[in-house]
Formats: C-alpha cells, sequence, structure tokens
C-alpha cells in the first residue's frame, strides 16, 4: 500500500509508504484526517494551500459485498468547512487494486492549464487534455475510454468544475462507462478543477495488489455479510426493484416530502414520480430497474433510464434528485426529471445543490413554479457559464442571496436533502450538526423515523432524536471508513451479527485484531477531527442551526422543528 | 427626546421615552446598542427578525460644526455581522430637529408591498409607494421633492434596495437635493428593502426641539473646535479644495493605491484620475469644486461635477469611487468613473463593493480589464436585475464566487477599500479586526502612516500598528456616535485641545459631565458590543484576517502584509 502525491505547480508526482497511524485508516477516516493535517483551515478552498485527497475504503478492491464506494476531501468551496464526498462507479475498487491508499493532489498550476492524471500498473503520470476543454462528462469518458480502453475507470469534471463552481461534483464512470455516479456534494469538482485536472483514469489492468492475510475467513464472513444484506427487506427487495426512489411514496404517506420549497410535507403528483412509476416506465421502455453501480454490489439499486424512444437517457437516478428537480419544484414529469439528472452529471454538478437552486430561483420569481421546460433551460445554462448558469451552478445558498430572497433551505451553505427536518426530526438534528453541512447520508435517521430500521423513534416528536442522529453519525463515519455502501447500514441495524462480520473482513484482510468497539472509536475520531478543522475554519454552533423558517408548522402534520440550540450542541459531543 | 417603532407587518407605529441608559448614546453607540439588544444575531439579515435603526448623532442639529453624519445600524446581509453604516446629507440634521433619538423599523410586510415613511413635525405617518417601483434614486427623489418640497429630505432605496443585494445602499438628499450620500456599506438597503419601505421623507418644517442647557458654553466651544478645523491643512485645505480625491497621486506616490485588483501599488495614470485633475475639470465646466453635503458642515469635501455638456452629472464623489472603478479597474477616464459614480447612486448601491465586483469580473474574464465602457454596462445591469446584474450588485466576495477566482479582496465578504494594506499596514489591521468587514473609516490609519497626521507610523514596518489601528478604532466609534462628521478627526489628532471642545459641546448641550475618558470609554464599550454581537452570529478570530494573497509581495516596495494572527488577534482587547 502506498500514497501518491501530485504536486500541480511542479509537476511532481512522489510515493510515500502509509505512515503507521494511517494504515486502521480509509476513506473518510484517511481524507479526513490528512485534511486536517496537511491543510490550513483558513485557505481559500481554491486555492494553492487547498489539497483534494482520493481515498478506496479499507475493504475497497477486496470480494466484500458493496465495498466499492470513494471518498473524496478537501476544504468545501460550497460550505468552507471539511468535506468528504462519497460516490460509487469503479474507481475505489481500481485503485485498491493499484494498491494506492491515497492520491494527495496539491498546489495548482500558475496558469490555467487543463490536465489528465492517469493512474495504471506502471505508474502515475500526467498530460495536457486541452482538447477536453469544457466538454461535459458524457463526452468527456467516451473519448477517454476511446483512447485508453473500454474498461477505463473515468474520474473527471464537468464545464462546472473548470468553471470552479461551488456545486461542481466529480463524475466516476458505472460499470457501463457512463458518468453517473458523482462525488456530488460540496463542490470537490471546483477543487479538482482548480487544480487544472480535467479528468483522472485509472486502469489496474491485470493488477491486483489486494491481499488477503487469512482469505478463508474473509470469504466466510464475507458470506456471511452479504446473506445479511440480503435478508434485509430495504437492502434486498426494496432498493434492488425500485432503487432509491422506492422512497418518494414512502416519505410522501409520512409527511416529509418536501414540497414547494418546503412548504408542505407531501406532493400531490407524488405516485407520478415515484420509485413504481419509474420501474413500470424503466420496464416498458426496456432499461434495466436493477443495476450495480460498481462490479460486486449485490444491492444494485442503480439502474439504465431510457428515454421515450427506448435510447439510454441517464442512471444513477436517486430519490433526492427526483425530490429536488421533482416535488421540491412542482414538476411532476418524469422525463424531465431524468433530462435534468443526465444533464446534471454530465456537466458536474450536484443535483441536490442544482434543484434546490431551481427551486430558489422560482421562489425568486425567476421562473415560475412547476414549470419544467424553464427548468431545464436553467439548468443547461449552468454549462454554458452564463451569468444565471453561474448563479445556479453556485449552488441553492448562492442563488437565494442572488435573488434576496430569505427562504433558504441550506445549513453551512449546502441544500437539504429530500426530508423535511420537522416531519423526520432526527434526520434534521443531522443537517444541523453534521460538520458536513446539511447532509441525509451524515447520519441517516429516516431508519428509525420512518423504515422502522434498527427501532422505531417518532419522527414527529423530539424524544430520541439527538441520541438517533448521534449513533448514526458516529457509525456512519466509520462505515464511509472502510469502502462499503451505506446502504449495508440497513442489515446493520437490524441484525447484531452484522457489524461484527465486518469486524471479521477487516481483521481477517489486514492481520489485525478490531473489536466493534474500535469502529465507534474510530467513527467518534472522525468527527472530532471534522468538527476541529471547521472549529478552526471559523466554525461555531451558531453554523449548527437549521434556517429560521424551519419554526413555522408543516403540513400534513402540522409540526414545526423544535429541538432546542442546546440539544443540538450535544449531539456530537463525545 | 423620543424613539420611534415602526412596525412593518401590522403597520404600527408608536412612541416611546428614551430609556435613560440610551440617553448618552446617539449614532453607531445608539444603532449598535440597539441592534445588539434587540436583535438575535442568527437571525436571516432580509427576515422579519432583523431590524434597521436609524439614528442622528448626539451632536446633530446643533450647531456643532459639520455634526450632520447620521448611522444606520442592521445586521448586515453582506458581512452576516453587525453592521453601521454612515452617510451625510440632510437626514441626521432633520431628525434631530424633530427630537428623534432613533426610529427602529421592525418586522416585515406578509407581501410585497413598497411604502413611504412621512416624518414630519405632525409625526410619523405611512403610505404606499408602488408608483416608485423600481425607480431609481434620482427619479424617486425629484417625485417625492416635486410632491412634498424642495426642501424635504428623502432617503430611498433605488432598484438594487427593493431586489435586495446585498451591496444596496440608503441614499440620503444632500443640500441640492442630490442622492449622493449613502449609507453605502453592508448592504442596508437590502434591509429597508425587505421592510418594504422604498423611502422616508423628513420635513421638520420650523419645528426645531434642539436645545441647549447652556448655549453660550456651546456656541463658545463650537466656534474653537471651527477654528481647529479650518486650521488644519488637511480639512481646513486639501479637501474643500480637492475633495477626499486629493488621496489619489498622494497614495499613488506612497506606492498604496491598489491597482489592477491589488497587483500594484501604483497605477501609471493616477494622474488623470487625481484630485487635482478633478479640480480642473469641474471648475472647466462650471461646476462647483467645494460643497458641503450637509448644512453647516465647513470642510465641504463634496462637489457638483458636470458633465461634458456642462449638465449635472454627479456628486459627492469620493477618492474610494474614484480607485474603485479607476485603478483597481485600470480605468483611467474620469468621465467614465463619474458615470458609474452616478449610476450607483441611482441604483443605490456601494461603490465600492460594486467597484471591486466590477474588478473581479475583469479578473474572472468576463470583460476585459480597463474596458470602460463594458465597466459601464456591467453597472447599468444591476439596476436592471438581470442574472449579471444581480451577480455584481451582490459585492465582490459574491461575484469571486460567481467566476471562481480566488484573488478576491475581501473581510467579512465586504471589499478592501482604496488603501493596499502591504503598503499602508495600518489599515491593513483595521481591515481584518473591525466588526464591520473591510473598512476604512473604522479606524483610518493612514493619518499616521500616510498624511503625517497624529504622529507617524511608518507604513511600510509592522511596527506600532496594532496600536495605531486600535486606538482610531476607539476614537472612531466614539466620533460615529457625535453626528461629527469622521474628517473632525485630523484636528483631533493634531491638537490636544480639540477632543475637549467635543466634550465641551455635549455637556453644554445635554447638562452632563462627561470627561474625556469617558469618550474613550464609550469608542470600546460600542467595540465590544458589536464583537459580542458577531460572536453571537457565528464569528471567530478565523475572520479578522486578510485574504491570502496579501502574502504575496507587493511592488513598488516589495512588501507583504505580515503582522502575525496574534497580533491581528490583540488589537481589539481591551
Amino acid at each position: 500500500m502506498k500514497i501518491c502525491r501530485i504536486n500541480m505547480r511542479n509537476k511532481s508526482i512522489t510515493y510515500e509508504e502509509v505512515k503507521s497511524e494511517y494504515m486502521a485508516l480509509g476513506g473518510r477516516g484517511l481524507t479526513s484526517k490528512i485534511i486536517s493535517e496537511e491543510v490550513d483551515a483558513t485557505c481559500h478552498p481554491l486555492g494553492k494551500n487547498n489539497k483534494l485527497v482520493i481515498a478506496p475504503g479499507l475493504l475497497s478492491g477486496s470480494m466484500a459485498p458493496s465495498s466499492g464506494r470513494l471518498s473524496v476531501g478537501s476544504k468545501s468551496p460550497l460550505t468552507g468547512g471539511i468535506k468528504e464526498s462519497n460516490a460509487g462507479g469503479t474507481a475505489a475498487q481500481n485503485l485498491a487494486k493499484l494498491g494506492y491508499k491515497a492520491i494527495i493532489i496539491e498546489d495548482k498550476p500558475e496558469k490555467e492549464e487543463l490536465n489528465l492524471i492517469k493512474i495504471t500498473s506502471e505508474g502515475i503520470s500526467m498530460e495536457d487534455a486541452s482538447y477536453l476543454k469544457m466538454k461535459g462528462n458524457y463526452e468527456t469518458g467516451d473519448i477517454l475510454r476511446e483512447k485508453f480502453g473500454k474498461k477505463t475507470t473515468v474520474m473527471s469534471v464537468g464545464q462546472a468544475g473548470e468553471m470552479k463552481l461551488s456545486a461542481a461534483s466529480i463524475a466516476v464512470t458505472d460499470t457501463e462507462g457512463h458518468p453517473t455516479r458523482h462525488c456530488g456534494r460540496g463542490g470537490t469538482g471546483a477543487v479538482l478543477g482548480s487544480k487544472g485536472i480535467k479528468a483522472i483514469i485509472i486502469d489496474p489492468g491485470k493488477t491486483n495488489e489486494v491481499k488477503y492475510h487469512d482469505k478463508d475467513s474473509f470469504m466466510k464472513a464475507s458470506r456471511s455479510f452479504s446473506k445479511m444484506i440480503l435478508d434485509h427487506p430495504v437492502s434486498g427487495q426494496g432498493l434492488p426493484t425500485y432503487g432509491t426512489a422506492v422512497l418518494v411514496n414512502i416519505l410522501n404517506e409520512a409527511g416529509g416530502l418536501p414540497t414547494d420549497n418546503f412548504r408542505n410535507g407531501r406532493f400531490e403528483f407524488a405516485e407520478d414520480i415515484s420509485g413504481e412509476t419509474m420501474y413500470e416506465l424503466i420496464n416498458k421502455r426496456k432499461g434495466n430497474p436493477t443495476h450495480a453501480c460498481h462490479p460486486g454490489c449485490i444491492m444494485r439499486c442503480s439502474q439504465i433510464y431510457n428515454d421515450e424512444n427506448g435510447e439510454y437517457l441517464t442512471g444513477g437516478f436517486e430519490y433526492e434528485t427526483i425530490w429536488a428537480f421533482g416535488s421540491h419544484c412542482h414538476i411532476k414529469n418524469f422525463d424531465s426529471i431524468a433530462k435534468m439528472d443526465r444533464l446534471c452529471d454530465d456537466i458536474g454538478i450536484d443535483t441536490i445543490d442544482t434543484g434546490v437552486a431551481v427551486g430558489i430561483a422560482m421562489e425568486g420569481k425567476y421562473i415560475e413554479l412547476g414549470d419544467d421546460k424553464a427548468a431545464i433551460k436553467l439548468v443547461e445554462e449552468v454549462g454554458k457559464g452564463s451569468p444565471i448558469g453561474r448563479i445556479i451552478g453556485n449552488g441553492a445558498a448562492f442563488t437565494g442571496q442572488a435573488f434576496g430572497t430569505e427562504r433558504v433551505p441550506v445549513v453551512k451553505k449546502q441544500a437539504l436533502p429530500a426530508y423535511d427536518p420537522r416531519s423526520v426530526k432526527g434526520i434534521g438534528v443531522t443537517y444541523a450538526t453534521t460538520p458536513m453541512g446539511a447532509d441525509h447520508t451524515a447520519g441517516y435517521s429516516v431508519t428509525a423515523n420512518i423504515l422502522g430500521v434498527g427501532g422505531t423513534v417518532d419522527p414527529l416528536k423530539k424524544e430520541g432524536q439527538v441520541d438517533l442522529s448521534r449513533n448514526l453519525q458516529v457509525a456512519t463515519a466509520a462505515i464511509d471508513s472502510t469502502g462499503l455502501c451505506l446502504f449495508v447500514a440497513f442489515a446493520i441495524l437490524d441484525n447484531a451479527g452484522a457489524l461484527q462480520e465486518i469486524v471479521n473482513m477487516i481483521n481477517a484482510e489486514y492481520n489485525t485484531s478490531i473489536e466493534i468497539q474500535d469502529v465507534i472509536t474510530l467513527g467518534q475520531e472522525i468527527l472530532k477531527e471534522e468538527k476541529e478543522f471547521n472549529r478552526r475554519a471559523g466554525f461555531t454552533k451558531a453554523h449548527d442551526r437549521l434556517p429560521e423558517f424551519f419554526n413555522e408548522n408543516l403540513e400534513p402534520h402540522n409540526v414545526a422543528f423544535d429541538i432546542t440550540d442546546e440539544e443540538l450542541d450535544m449531539t456530537l459531543e463525545f
């Protein structure tokens, strides 16, 4: 295992042994550690002093099920705080096969440049990529896979990353070679763009440096763990069939599907944009509703979504995206939403912050609520770099300021995702307190609040929400370090043996002897490190708050967000 | 003396007696106290929980020379911190004559409205002003003065305030009735706009509630103080002749005139935009180079600037404006700069943040460096509310984010004014540490650094800068509470008796017995209150920093900003 450091000013590429203290870290645990140790928290996120760290998880590249998640860490141009943004696709496994614990990209070119980083079994090299200037991720990926081989993983930025817009993402190609999996949140694409990098290609060829200290034990734990995932109704049935869009009807029923910029918890046209409707549509058009974003994923929540003519349109099309361009904007046309998902993937922008921004442009009366054609045009403008495109592409908080509107659902300037914090109060605690800015994946209380997974905590009452969010945030920080998809959490929460099997796999691969308590401690340590970075960057408790308007009552349950500041401040005190 | 509270939701107008603890306060001392006590520091600046406080100074309306400054306080939409923005013009004196210690505007209308507030000897009333929708300050003022009398003071917002852009100002008419004096900094115009107020007219008629406990003593002190002001070379000669533009050549000579977005300390065309050139131009076109912005100002640093045809174009045309649209943008055409000053006054936006934003649009290659015609067009767009206009109208920090550029000269998101902090290091300390965001008027170290007023502190060395800035920030907070123009500071700094005469005037008017030490204590208390508000709003020491790029050396003196973080953190510790 090694770490590679790429300096974009002097173009040096150096390899380092992994420090002993980094050995037990991977994914988010490693990216947050390196960013915290090496980056001045007060630096400009687009400046030479910021770094971008790419790290596969501890189990990435192994035969553990659904272990292909990638972590990218940086100081965020969107929030100004630390950021770990997590994606599927084929990058993490290929990096792990090549023996990379992390890639650290630092400094920036003197002048504007566009480079390609090549990571293969022959090492890492760099070449000019100016021929890809202002191309979208689809075309970029096609050109690079044509040139370097169809199986090559492409990580790239679209126009948004080149323009260094704060909602710019980093695309990662999926098993079909489509750039549908993204480090979406927090503008890591803008950081990669600021470093003068258009794309990173990864091709391990036949190389596979992933070794197992005790392969038999590993396989035994892996099989047991796989069974637990497949036996769980959410990860074994709901997700493979309907994808995450299965949540549309569930959240609508629960009164937690934010509609018309968080003015209602139910959308009259929820059925039109539901997972069930998507499933029918996909089947009718001969797409694929059940698709793995990386090899070895057994939950296969991704899909291939074809257009009216049966031609491929998009994939990796999530509940949060459907919500952001759907009920948030009062849009019910599934194909319009799918087109915007495709546009976001191509331009390289976070679907959540972009969709919320489009809704804020409606709030500011720039376009009309529910006007899907105008919404599509707005998203297209981001790729063109027009002034309105630059507004939308900088995310929801920025768009709110542009239009002088105060009803802007953001925490730490990052847009709230698809769960209303008043009727799913545990997620509200997570939005407010995670060091990442409003982020459902940082502590997904929807489990116990809505799905009855890992127990039941009444989503409308304040009791138990802080503990729920805290426990999930700790567990998530740890899972984000393993390379396992967060959706393994369903099995973990409902099956006492699942976490032990993860521990068993790690011990079997690395010849360690960690215990479950070490996993908890790891999660806590990661959160402490991230909070400490944010403190140095200038964050205080005043930033751990939801926008004021969440004290308004939400239909249909007539509930406000009533977790007190003092309760929020306790959440991440260990 | 009374305080009036105007509620913009229920339209109630109530009058209150002045609390005893407010009696000794005026101007900034009073606005900051009320904002700090009544406004939740974490509220949205454009929301119902923010307030706007308008207060004349302690000596406003009296016969003290140059005492017509007005303070407007609020939570700033630009910085997110507390804001006092200070303007000349005729409002402060007329409010004082009507016996108002402060006007507090609170809450906001349920729906979009445009109202006019009328303040006369008959009291305060409110009426619809929708006929003024999206009119500029010039037309608004003309209509209102036509309707309510030529001598009526008009405070108004232009299109920018109605659109709630973060750099929106509040215009105050001068002695000619022109809207040339502005509460420019920090977006107070957006707050007034968010309250549904287009304009406030003030007409005291023959009413004059300003009383003197001991008029003879007052007049004696006032005469003595006036003489000290007029005897000082800066306030008695430089300012009346050339206005503040006298500083162009001085700062250029000192290597402190920021040029091309702070890339150089000298501008090759400085002579073209100097105070001396302006003086000749004004005389040739039969304008007036020496004009008082409010009755009784004896420094008369304002002017009337006519266009090529001898027609009135603009006035109150400051050094900082000339710099922002001039050397900062590499523009040397005086008439182009004057047109942009006029546009800013009309649209109602801060000339500093707007000029710096235009330079940042050049940095981001949206328009070319030095292209004055394109620059004028950009400023015009703000008034039209187009996307690019909304970008520029939200100020320099916002524009920097829109264009993905990291070289953005702001502190607390407010644009740096016209003095390079590397070659005028004392002002750098002020920029970094004042609770207001980068603001030269908060502690104008240019005095001892450049002008040799109040002693001499070498502008290129770090020694003495922290003490200099601290002392000036304390004195300024106190002066901003008196209603006296800050330019009386030249006399105070060079004449040991001047501050005593201010104390004498206050004691003679109010029958108090304050001493010089009380003035110092007042200044410190104001700063403590402001810092504490910012702390509650989420500010930390990390916000008391200059942008990273000021560690680059500046020509011609080859100096970087080298005051350490620890030194900055000591500045406002009392």
